[in-house]
């Protein structure tokens, strides 16, 4: 038998080389694969799953991350998703695979942290499956989430002239993870050196407790807006932009001048010697909402506290564009997580 | 901090540890942990949700475990959960952590195997999430279900005076497990030496390429039966039939005499020299549904092709006792699998 390598195809390539020929044959399945969430009929309001695989030494490293806190990111980034269809999620079901170097506190500490992202958000635990790992931690988060049919927002709305908005800023998650793996000799460490966070708080909680913009949603909703096309920040601006133009068949501009940047933000990368520009598109794990609206709600998002506008939906033809501050075009490309590639 | 061991508690002991404080606040979540499957509520008809984590070393041995089987039955397993609540299932997701060492093909027939049980019971996939794993093979698999309100069988509604059944037959894929583990040293080895499986093809296929019992649910509602409690046989006959009468607070009565057990078993054990009625009740992995039915129902029962009356439910001070063939009452004990204190 032929033996292809994973990291031919890269993360993305492998989930379309194995989902290319999946159909959908019940009924019920309204949408499968391919965006933030898949979609389930059941005669009226619309049923939301997503779900999340987070793996020991992949996605976290226990060294520097509280299990309390990874128990809140665990299920936020699952809200996220749900969010991010213009739902509101509604239960989840966690999976752990535990090592014998965990003891029951340990495992405490995490459900502590995802029944506080559960009481914050409003969702309940309704089940899961615990066993034993002969590796590392593997937690499996599964959402559910509820959206009324005509409001649910897929990837694939964008029109041609609609306005680009983000939530919140850009890059700060990303930084935060550079810090800790800067400070991680810290806590490795023999000793009494304690890392220096002082004046970077902000960047450790968007890496170690980032928050699912329901916020957003729900002044979106008082409004009466429905974008026609949103997704949730995980991968980073640009790949998270191009999964949009790709489904909705569209090109689009964004404005280097207009990416919303922390101030802390700002300042590690230059400490870090970054392009701050490449951290806010590439950084990733933002859990910001992408989204678009038509041209003629551009007053009524004026009211809309949070957001920004930061570029246009244009022809699919005229292709997926930065606009730097000097006027250059710089063609938008997939980063991606690159795991696999990396390995 | 204290350190309590997990060992100390147990799979069960530690699931109910950490979920014991769990409460449902979603006027949606009409049933969370504890069941086969979690019940959401969506105005009517109800959305069953089940999840199951299935970890290399753990769950399954790449050595001998062909990866389209094991897709197959990562899918089928949880199909088992949704039948044993009587519901229908519809849709999965399949999260998957993957290490350098496979090759595309490993996954696509991986895939093969998730999409051919898809097939068979009619469901779809609908999502999931890929990743690189820096060890073993990861599988998350989430399964939706449907179900009318009305129909929906718990495993809290046995009483008094039920009757007993089982589908199929008990601990042929134990006796499967065996064997495999046996030979795993010609499949290891350095030569030529081949297992030999004639005779024996039924423990394998029960062991490798299970089926969830969904035509025992179809001719059940056919008949216009629907069972006062259900559960699936994944754990083992004693466990899952603890778990029945510890929610219906009932005791019960299972005669040794009336245990189904294939040829293939019975020969299988004997070679191992163990005893048979052992294997049925502790083997696990059956899939096979364990159900009661109200007495006055025994006639309408025997048109059930496909099941075994086992036994009956009692009060609760009676306690949960298999009846031997010499009369003597010999206590039920939960096994369960023992991983996380075997390690």
């Amino acid at each position: 038998m032929n033996r292809t390598e994973i990291a031919t195809l890269g993360e993305f390539g492998l989930i379309d080389h194995l989902t290319k020929d999946i159909q959908l044959n019940q009924e019920s399945s309204v949408k499968g694969v391919g965006d933030d969430a898949a979609i389930v009929d059941n005669g009226g309001r619309r049923t939301l799953v997503t779900t999340d695989l987070l793996l020991e030494g992949i996605h976290f490293d226990l060294i520097y991350v509280p299990l309390k806190h990874l128990g809140y990111k665990a299920a936020v980034v699952n809200f996220s998703d749900i969010y991010a269809m213009n739902g509101r999620p509604q239960q989840i079901t966690v999976s752990l695979g535990i090592s014998k170097r965990f003891s029951v506190e340990d495992l405490e500490s995490f459900y502590e942290g995802v029944k506080l992202a559960c009481d914050i958000y409003g969702v309940d635990i309704v089940g899961g499956d615990t066993t034993s790992s002969l590796t590392g931690f593997t937690i499996s988060i599964t959402c559910i989430g509820t959206a009324d049919a005509e409001r649910i927002v897929c990837r694939s709305g964008a029109k041609e002239s609609d306005l680009l908005y983000v939530s919140g800023d850009l890059g700060a998650s990303y930084m935060g993870l550079q810090l800790l793996e800067r400070e991680k000799t810290a806590f490795d460490g023999t000793g009494d050196i304690q890392p220096d966070f002082s004046g970077k708080e902000y960047l450790l909680e968007r890496q170690l407790k980032p928050e699912a913009r329901k916020d957003i949603v729900k002044l979106l909703e008082e409004n009466g807006i429905v974008p026609t096309a949103m997704i949730d920040l995980s991968d980073g601006l640009s790949s998270d932009m191009l999964h949009i133009c790709k489904q909705s068949n569209v090109g689009c501009q964004i404005f280097e001048e207009r990416l919303p940047i922390d101030y802390q933000t700002a300042m590690m990368a230059e400490t870090f010697n970054m392009n701050v520009t490449t951290v806010a598109l590439n950084g990733g794990e933002d859990y910001e909402l992408l989204f678009t609206v038509p041209l003629h709600l551009h007053d009524q998002m004026e009211s809309i506290k949070g957001v920004h506008l930061i570029g246009h939906i244009s022809k699919p033809e005229t292709g997926c564009y930065l606009v730097t501050r000097d006027g250059q075009e710089m063609q938008l490309r997939a980063q991606g997580w690159n795991h696999i590639s990396d390995e």
